[in-house]
């Protein structure tokens, strides 16, 4: 099965080379793109697409001028959850207290849900995301927080990505905190559980470990066990970490060699030098800081300093509830001082590198056709148009999904 | 042609009445509507539904449990227009010059561009509109700055919207503006033309005028000649003012009895006063301030002093290209001290108010079946869930058009 899409007015690769425009980018314009079982079989010029057409059996897409860019890669998810937290995102808007709110409503909404349930939603967050052009994604757990729950969350989500990460420590469960008999060990004795049966449960069906590394969380030296434990069990490592503070997530996440260290909204200058001198990407979240009003996290101080950067969506429903890569890049481009280049670049190949893939991400013979048609003449209108739905049309792995 | 939709999770109709929900949006709980010959033409609880239904010929559409708006009413765009400045857009993001651009760049590619080159464009946005949810949008001229082509936009214009605004007035040509024999006397020379030939010209095709009453466009005086002109000519007044300083516009606008003054980001305390006391809405452009990265206007002050606001896209392709009122809700959220409840009741009542409508901003009995169903079970996910496209159906007078 090929497909030819010709008159590509401006085509992403994400693989510079001579000739080519846009710095990292490595634009072609006037482009064409060849698929052949899936993969991006050939990239060019458009004058040089007839003979790259098979004589029959080629499917021929005319982009109109339009651009082509690599399907997105969100690299951080939290979708598989039950319940909503509408009523608590309008009070926090109104500045209003809202007590039944909290990420302990959503575990209790997500344990509550049947798998189906949980299923459904999944498939709904899935054609969402393809829809906006995201053809790549992660998906952690965290809001089971008993073994059971979170077997149940990393083996629904491996149904519909091969990026799943386990995140047991995202909070200390509330049936942990309030008992009286544990006190100040609630964390490290949840953290015993975590490291123990429930990775076990867990790591067949995940391939990353994640700890929330955060005041009101897990500490560097919690963090630091379920990281290792997690490695030890075979599983890639990423953290959240410097979201509310300086902490100290970041340092472990480039001591681990974690592939990502995710949110660096409160970053010292010995945390951007790690950065720098490590293989660690940091990864952007900026749905985060526009859902929740806070600062956002200085792109512009981490690209001078040569850290790779990604951007991600953090979709989830307390802090974030974006699944919309061009809404993030809109955002980066206004407060975090990113260009559109550089943004789309961090939303595509970024994501890529911080999920150690080399398959997705770029447009280059050998890689999975995740390719995203634009209703736009350049990749700049998902900044220059913010909230204006661009993706006209979405391949993955070659078949349209949108 | 009757449509009866069912199972409505949520329905804003922006009719508070007895045993309703959520103050001015007048909320009802698994309600039901049903649509007649374009009309909405019953509105109630789902239980009471069945006895609306006709015995045949009534399309039924089960909502899902989803919600179900009014459409959006967009009052402030100007989308005729040739060209793209996304070169600029992105250089202005970067703190790069950019002499090329402008709106100058706009007005030469305006010109040189056909009628059915601007036809094409206006249909695209008019499907990106409705695809986005918005029913009811104006468009203003602008981009001409001659008799002949004013005429033309506006002409073009009436072909896809009724509200049409003459903004002959937007800025002084460069032809003006370079003239040395007009020198300091080019902004009153060319004010002579607004109010005369091409007034006259454009009259025809408009019902509204409009002026830019700003520093580097017109004074206030100036912009007094060209609204009473137009007035004169039976065409109901709106005014651009205070987007980059205190100016006159807002007191201009409020003593001419302007339906709407947009943009309002500075505001002395006698501007809000008023504003409170007149009749003349204040609508507010969030997509400005979020693209040229000013600071944005304060809708709670406006609201806290009794303000009709709406908020509108001010589409155009120098300060604000999006088209997307769910991202304007969003910012106007997050960065400008409304509810969501607020916003939404913004954009689609607050626009009919600025645009003197009682037909279309809400959905009771006689009004327009101007109906938006969301992907989404609460209208405070247009801001919850900012950039995801939550628009699953817009019906505009009654018609399915996305
Ligand atoms: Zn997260
Ligand atoms: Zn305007």
């Amino acid at each position: 099965m090929s497909i030819l899409i010709t008159n590509i007015g401006e085509l992403v690769t994400n693989d510079p080379a001579p000739g080519r425009d846009g710095g990292s980018l490595g634009i072609i314009r006037d482009a064409a793109v060849l698929v052949d079982d899936g993969l991006v079989s050939w990239v060019g010029s458009g004058g040089d697409a007839a003979a790259h057409a098979e004589a029959s059996g080629t499917e021929l897409v005319d982009a109109g001028g339009r651009a082509l860019i690599p399907g997105f890669v969100d690299t951080h998810t939290h979708l598989v959850f039950g319940g909503d937290r509408a009523e608590e995102f309008a009070a926090r808007m109104a500045g209003r207290p809202y007590e039944a709110g909290g990420i302990r409503s959503t575990v209790a909404a997500t344990r509550a849900a049947g798998d189906d349930e949980l299923r459904a939603r999944l498939a709904g967050f899935v054609a969402e995301l393809h829809a906006q052009g995201t053809t790549t994604f992660e998906i952690k757990s965290g809001y089971g927080l008993s073994v059971r729950d979170e077997e149940r969350l990393v083996r629904l989500a491996r149904e519909v990505t091969d990026e799943v990460t386990f995140l047991g420590a995202h909070v200390v469960p509330f049936e942990y905190r309030e008992d009286p008999a544990l006190g100040d060990g609630a964390a490290d004795a949840y953290v015993d559980l975590v490291v123990g049966e429930m990775l076990t449960a867990c790591a067949p069906h995940a391939r990353w470990i994640d700890a929330f590394c955060e005041r009101g969380a897990f500490t560097p030296e919690q963090s630091r066990r379920v990281l290792e434990a997690g490695a030890a069990a075979g599983l890639g490592v990423r953290v959240h970490g410097n979201q509310l503070g300086e902490g100290g997530g970041v340092r472990l996440a480039v001591e681990l060699g974690a592939a990502s260290v995710d949110h660096c909204t409160y970053l010292s200058d010995a945390d951007v030098a790690a950065l720098a001198a490590g293989d660690t990407v940091a990864t952007l979240l900026p749905g985060v800081e526009f859902s929740t009003r806070q600062p956002y996290p200085d792109a512009r101080r981490l690209l001078a300093a040569g850290v790779t950067v990604a951007l991600a969506s953090d979709c989830n429903p307390g802090s974030s509830f974006t699944s919309s890569m061009p809404f993030c890049i809109a955002v980066a481009v206004r407060d975090m001082g990113m260009t559109p280049a550089e943004a789309l670049w961090a939303s595509t190949a970024g994501g890529a590198a911080a999920l150690r893939r080399t398959d997705v991400g770029a447009i280059r013979p050998g890689a999975r056709a995740d390719l995203v048609l634009l209703d736009a003449p350049s990749h700049v209108h998902l900044a220059y148009r913010p909230g204006v739905p661009l993706v006209a049309r979405t391949w993955k792995d070659g078949a349209l999904v949108a």
